[in-house]
């Protein structure tokens, strides 16, 4: 019996499926399977080892045979719900926490997901959106920024349990401290132009400043992408070492700062986690989408990181079997770990058993609340 | 049997061989396995891995001793050009595409080495060497421009394959945009200076884009010198991720552009390849010269890129023992890596039959054309 | 029998060890095992593999339960300069070089841990320490810089065998040179604004470059700290690729320059090795703190780097077990190294052993002195 076999995993960055209407859709099983944006070829997406292996995990849960035409025809086929529930369940998923900044269409929502799965479905609120709905909303940059302090410091209140940021990839993670008066004119000019998309870098930092003091007294964690993930990142701007600055700002004030990813970054995420106390990270997207690689990843994390301050998160959306696969790797990443550290490094078995535990669920339930 | 035993390698990125004159030169062997300058000393060179292996390559097929003297002797009695041929055989080469940029003294030309070697050898120009010998025979910007797009042009007509630009190592991967006024500025200065060597940053640069249309028009493919593989690079500036803003320019156009090398970014390669529709990358000096870890790296490539999008190339020059570990270490890794995703990841065999194809000579040929 | 069984290790990067009167101090052991601040939780040093292992390693040596109370009363009862002793017997040292630049309180001095050990005790001269301590005796630039000189120079007279810069987490690795004046701007400034630690990086910088010629004069190599190992350092700016233009100033000038801990660039670090002709690398503090990974992470400096580059240290400090713990990771690393490269890359057995050697303590040898 392997170390993981009995434990749930709380998945706590996700976002939604899709509804059974797209059931037999296996390109958007492909695309949910990449970070290309849609111009990407789709035959270069399948001579992928994600996608060739969630082709065999439907297959194998719909007893046909991993090849596209067999596969739509028994999806069809199937009670889809079903289907969902039981690659959930298999992959033995406990809770998930939705980033609803992101939303396939044809998506259920979050209560019919519940529904669907059988298991606790959690919201995180982004922090760009709410700002973009709330300029939608304002007249005046007096008028957005108090919007916006209302939204954010009602998320708890709202049922949110955490928030998170994508400024990784609109401006880079070298957050400073921006001025009210330079937010203010960055704000006219954006209203100015006409944007609806907040992508100046002045404006999006402050955000990110402005929220970070609500987010604390609700004891919500922040959660920031960093790494790869995403068509239009700079890659370059998403090495979660660039969020010393920020980090030491906040660092006597048990703020909670989740790095999402951190692919190809996991090593330098380990060790801000070994030396910040409020820092925590994951490898997400990357067990899907790295599949032949996800083991070793999720080992470059935890090279520095205490196993206090790993996560699990699928950073899934859209179908099924990407979540399958991400807890599969998952599970067996962990244990091939807690095997070795067991034989090798003389961990106790019954501290091994613990750790077990915290990665899949515990370290999430003290982050988020249970 | 191995997934690989059976393909040819077609080696999209390598360099001449030494003619039998220099048969016994094992300093030239030393020399041709490291990036060092020639005043690294030899004694250090002998202490890797890759230097012990290519001595023991040469002792195995000469039915000698791995060690310098009986080697040399061995060598000199050889008929070397045989000794060549099964080298390449051996290892399972079937075309080379020679970089003409940089060329040892004593080479064999391409035709004397089709004839040594039994195998087709293409050319693939090197874009700076061309405009250095456009600018010794120009005597005006304008002139000199004309020129250049006309070799340029002329470039598939001529018989080459591909072209590659070295502007990692002259300065930096960060090409921008440079207009016609500033880059014959630059010129100016240079002539000047009386430089002949192509080196500063803007004029680098708008060569680059000056010549992407050109080769896009032609359906020639770019390579780019990234990462790991001259004495006087700056490794910073060689990050392929740096390449950025040249492929968003390019990203709507079928330009297809190949990331050479890429250690120590072989993951950050992987990614590009993930995410824009023409990029291709290899990590092929890194096989010879980091052999004990050859495997480990071409693993760490193949966690995001398809496997239509990876090459196989040696990036050796000089002596044939270079191209045999290289072919070994492609065949071993590849081997490695198809066998665990048919074992532990469900990929099909017919699948990963075809990938072995791919990555060994398919790609290439999609590439640089039958 | 493995290839690392008899062959001694020469630490050339450690620290002091506390006295006995901390023998059971238990918080200091995990407070050694990572590079957190103070404030950092206890409990999260815990939950790592280092801490649980060395708690096995102290309980098997004391023959105790690996956990806290029992260990702590075996340790108080414990003959605890023979328990050190012992440790430092069983994993094979042969030799400390010890940075007199940090030494915890309640240590011993170098004299009596020589007596403890029954090792021979080596210091090396932490040259921003020097820098300080010469502030303190200064009324003016041209006497610190003239004092700085005297001591720098009388190195290795005092017995040091080398020197150490820890720019890289006070200004960072991209040391450029800086003329008289400047620096003397900058030493004013520090004067007036009362500090007594050396942070402006133009006076840092300064300081490396009047030392270098002096310890080329000596014969004396100069170690960098690089990468992750201080809770202050901004790993960004611990590249040691930002070493280039300092490096490629005395390229020619036989001077040697050693690349401490090098995590996560323990890559890059070897490709430096491979190319500079003065320059050796290791991974010291990555061998305890990254147990899991210890193995990993030392095969990817020995990608690259000749076997006459790589040197042992554990950069342990305080506590035994953790010198325990870094050569016991180092022995197999190397060992499954060698065995590697003999069976798989034909490296003859006679030059594998030459290679444990090297890596032990011929390296140190032959850059410290006998």
């Amino acid at each position: 019996m392997g170390w993981m076999d009995a434990v749930p995993l709380w998945d706590h960055h996700c976002h939604a499926l899709l509804r059974e209407e797209e059931r037999d859709n296996l390109e958007a099983l492909a695309r949910c399977l990449t970070e290309a944006p849609l111009d990407y070829p789709l035959r270069d997406i399948k001579k992928t080892v994600v996608y060739q292996e969630a082709l065999a995990v439907a297959a194998q849960e719909l007893g046909t045979q991993p090849e596209e035409e067999p596969l739509r025809r028994a999806l069809r086929a199937a009670d889809y719900r079903a289907y969902c529930r039981r690659l959930f369940q298999n992959a033995g998923y406990g809770r998930l926490y939705i980033d609803t900044g992101y939303t396939p269409e044809q998506a259920w929502s979050l209560t019919e997901l519940q529904e669907v799965l059988g298991i606790s479905v959690y919201p995180i609120l982004r922090l760009e959106t709410t700002a973009e709905w709330c300029f939608r909303q304002s007249g005046s940059f007096e008028e957005w920024r108090t919007l916006f302090i209302q939204q954010v410091s009602q998320a708890r209140q709202s049922g949110y349990r955490g928030a998170k940021s994508i400024v990784a990839y609109r401006s880079g993670l070298h957050i400073m401290p921006v001025d009210e008066g330079t937010a203010s004119r960055r704000w006219e000019e954006m209203r100015q132009l006409g944007q609806q998309r907040l992508q100046q870098a002045e404006l999006l930092n402050y955000l990110v400043h402005l929220a970070t003091p609500l987010l604390i007294q609700q004891q919500l964690p922040l959660q920031f992408h960093t790494g790869y993930g995403d068509p239009d990142t700079d890659l370059l701007q998403g090495n979660p070492l660039l969020l010393r600055v920020y980090l030491e700002t906040y660092a006597q004030q048990d703020h909670r700062v989740v790095l999402l990813h951190t692919y190809p970054y996991q090593r330098e995420a380990g060790y801000l986690t070994s030396v910040y106390r409020g820092v925590y990270a994951d490898v997400s997207l990357a067990l899907p989408l790295a599949a032949s690689g996800a083991v070793r990843i999720l080992h470059e994390l935890l090279e520095l990181a205490p196993l206090s301050r790993v996560l699990f998160a699928s950073d899934s959306h859209s179908r099924p079997e990407s979540y399958a696969l991400a807890g599969q790797f998952f599970r067996e990443g962990m244990d091939q770990f807690l095997s070795r550290v067991v034989g090798a490094h003389q961990v106790r078995a019954s501290v091994a058993a613990d750790w077990a535990e915290a990665v899949s669920f515990r370290n999430a339930e003290a982050l988020y609340g249970t």
